[in-house]
């Protein structure tokens, strides 16, 4: 990744000293050898240097660690799971690193509110087995779950699998407690549904990549757990036709539509290829896939599930589907999906794109952005898949057959602005889960609205004048 | 209402007519008796004056309006359908009056994509005919939206009665247009589902009340409409009772559960006096009742709504109940809770109090209250009502039968002391629905996080710094 490096002076020995002794010479990291998990990627794309990882273990050290920061001009990177596929979380130039994990307290778990108070440390999946364990779901799900934070997955508005019925990690937060960069707290931590005394501020911190302020707990929208679920895997003709089956099944179940999934028959041939335990669901091979989940509290989806896909059928925009007829033959059509993006590292370098469009237009987004990868590089593979409900496509591309892989990775950047030349005119987002981060920043000037991009200077500026958070990422 | 006025030099004969010359004669009023519907509240609770109302036809207008606005620091106050509750539409001391109502274009009306692009004129009940037409819903629904516009509807974060299943205006919309206080134009109408590209932009202005910018076109999302709909009246011991019903309709009945709304005795006696056409439901009277509506695309909610209710007369937290067995029947039950608050003033003096508090809190917090203005005014008749699913209550209380009206309602500041401070210490809000405006201003430094505060007057001076939209409005 070609990243310009921002220039950040060397900190004295006598500054780092003072950072240690807010949180004590234990939580202060300094040995080489334990800095190196907070500064590398888990891909290593990205990797950067930090003199040491502070690791506050209160609130108000995290105030302290900011107010001093913002005294001496500190730069400072705020890190929860270190699972950002952007280089957000990643030092680039001696920047301190704050970790949050230690601040990973549930502070509250209140059953009739359908509310959950948990600190930014918290483990994803920790907190959906907080609220498992009162009988309530806290839908956010993905695949670094079991790794990932809860002020990661807010400061980056997660998406995930579940966005279709219960939105982004945006749309699951109540309230916020927030450190602002001169150190005050913002104790937004509402649980309210309904508060209109004043300005929405919860939302400005909510997928800001940690440079307007360092979010330390939030409050969580749970929800009743699903007893019913109902899944089918299904072949189609096109792109168009799911379309046309995820509208059938707004109309005809409605809210019951949990998940829809759509796969590429490329994508799903690489994962029957190579990943283990992956069978093809249905008879013959199809141009395209749909898992499609219902799921609700009352049971009775077997019906609605078997007349949506009938109906489907009668029309012509459905070629074959299976309804999984156990909880294995489910756990199995995930697995399908879940291998896809795994699977593709067996078929060469893959150049991968996760993009969003307006629902309506994802048919046409598959079929311009296919036509022109092939054009640019003859013989390359597209093999999409992705949440069409979102309009959300990761449009990853596999070299061609007995291509070299360095050679073909070294056209990213150049397969990339092709790919986002459409996705912007289609009116779409070049960014639809991951954030900017690093790896995206100098693409944003070219597809953001110019007075909005002046917005976000703005407020960069008037939130954080010192620039001590985050500096050059998101811009 | 004691509100202090800000000053607000006269404008010269000079700049009227530039500003005038921006819209055109015609569109710029200034005839007094064409300007007092536009400088009244309908309750005429808040009136004010200004020498004239611009009505741009067009979004460049709006912009060369603010414009010359900010070159010249004229005040301008933003207005809608002029259907507020709290005077945020209504001049105060001569500002401009800059009505949105002629930028009543539907734009765009995608039904594939779920979304519809309105200006901010459109007539709320426009809007959900349009979306009708298509086979669509758009769900915010609220009594005045035969006259409140799109544009006011967001600018104030409006609730309504469908906020349980699809949440506030907030939620309801995924991209604006906005006229900044310097007259730029932000293009931020955007479909997407998912746009993790920079920050959002969108929530600072949603709920602002015309403080930070002035939107003139939403891209409003769209939901499939409910085929069936069973409604029950439920009769209960307490609002606790109720409560329990509540969750134990999330965990069976789940996101079916489109409306369940809390209703006191003492209102729905008010209603069944002085309402044409209201009846009993149940055959004696009960303490509390419940108005619990269940919709979906499938059929089959019968069932479900009959072992709910079940359910909770086996835990004994139901008393009596009533499922309407047509659609007439279920229109009695929507009638009568329809009715509550307008038949109030048939019981004299009435004050009025717009809360919210977690949901949990809300059997406390209506009895703290309830014993508390009791106590405060002997005889006085709480006849409380409210959103229970989403912790809103409409704390409102009747005179003393044969009191003085006038003598009662000269103690609104007094009683909304104690109210408030019961909402406060429960971490409440004290305007769940209807914002701040005028009405609320001064008891925002008591009841808002200091932080908060200093936050929102930050964001005030940055984006509108000549303080030109809507002084004295909120902050």
């Amino acid at each position: 990744m070609n990243i310009v490096q921002p220039l950040v002076p060397p900190l004295s020995p006598d500054l780092i000293a003072k950072f240690r002794k807010i949180v004590g010479d234990k939580y202060a990291v300094t040995d080489a050898a334990d800095i190196a998990p907070y500064v590398t990627e888990e891909r290593d794309l990205f990797h950067g240097h930090t003199p040491v990882v502070l690791r506050p273990g209160t609130v108000a050290e995290v105030a302290l660690i900011l107010a001093l920061a913002n005294e001496t001009a500190t730069a400072v990177v705020p890190q929860g799971g270190n699972t950002g596929l952007v280089g957000g979380q990643i030092p680039q130039a001696g920047e301190l690193v704050l970790s949050l994990t230690r601040l990973d307290r549930i502070r509250e778990v209140d059953a009739t509110s359908n509310t959950m108070t948990c600190e930014a440390g918290v483990v994803l999946a920790k907190a959906q087995e907080a609220a498992a364990a009162v009988d309530r779901l806290f839908p956010l799900s993905l695949a670094a779950e079991g790794s990932c934070t809860i002020g990661g997955n807010l400061s980056t508005n997660a998406g995930g699998t579940a966005v279709l019925a219960y939105g982004n990690a945006r749309d699951l937060v109540l309230g916020l407690e927030v450190v602002l960069a001169d150190g005050r707290v913002w104790n937004g931590l509402s649980k309210l549904k309904k508060d209109n005394t004043g300005y929405d501020l919860k939302n400005l911190f909510v997928g800001a990549e940690g440079t307007l302020g360092v979010i330390t707990a939030a409050v969580l929208k749970l929800y009743p757990r699903p007893r019913a679920v109902e899944t089918a895997f299904v072949g189609l003709a096109s792109p168009a036709d799911a379309l046309a089956l995820f509208n059938l099944a707004g109309e005809r179940a409605g809210g019951t539509v949990t998940s829809f999934e759509l796969m590429s028959r490329m994508s799903v041939e690489f994962a029957l290829r190579h990943g283990a335990g992956c069978r093809d669901p249905l008879g013959a091979p199809l141009a395209w896939y749909v898992l499609i989940e219902l799921s609700s509290q009352a049971a009775g989806l077997r019906a609605p599930l078997e007349d949506l896909l009938g109906a489907a059928a009668e029309r012509g925009f459905l070629s074959d589907a299976t309804i999984a007829a156990s909880l294995d033959q489910r756990k199995a059509f995930w697995h399908l999906r879940d291998m896809l993006s795994d699977v593709q590292r067996f078929e060469g370098g893959s150049i991968k794109h996760d993009v969003s469009v307006p629902v309506a237009a994802v048919p046409d987004f598959i079929a311009q952005a296919s036509a022109a990868v092939e054009s640019l590089i003859p013989g390359c593979r597209p093999a999409a898949f992705g949440h069409l409900g979102d309009g959300n496509v990761h449009f990853n591309i596999s070299q061609p057959v007995g291509a070299d892989a360095a050679a073909y990775l070294a056209r990213w950047d150049e397969m990339g602005a092709v790919v986002n030349r459409i996705v912007t005119n289609l009116d779409g987002s070049i960014s639809a889960e991951h954030g900017i981060g690093q790896l995206k920043r100098d693409l944003l000037p070219a597809v953001k609205d110019k007075v909005a991009l002046d917005l976000m200077r703005t407020l960069k500026r008037t939130l954080d004048p010192n620039n001590i958070l985050n500096p050059g990422k998101v811009l």
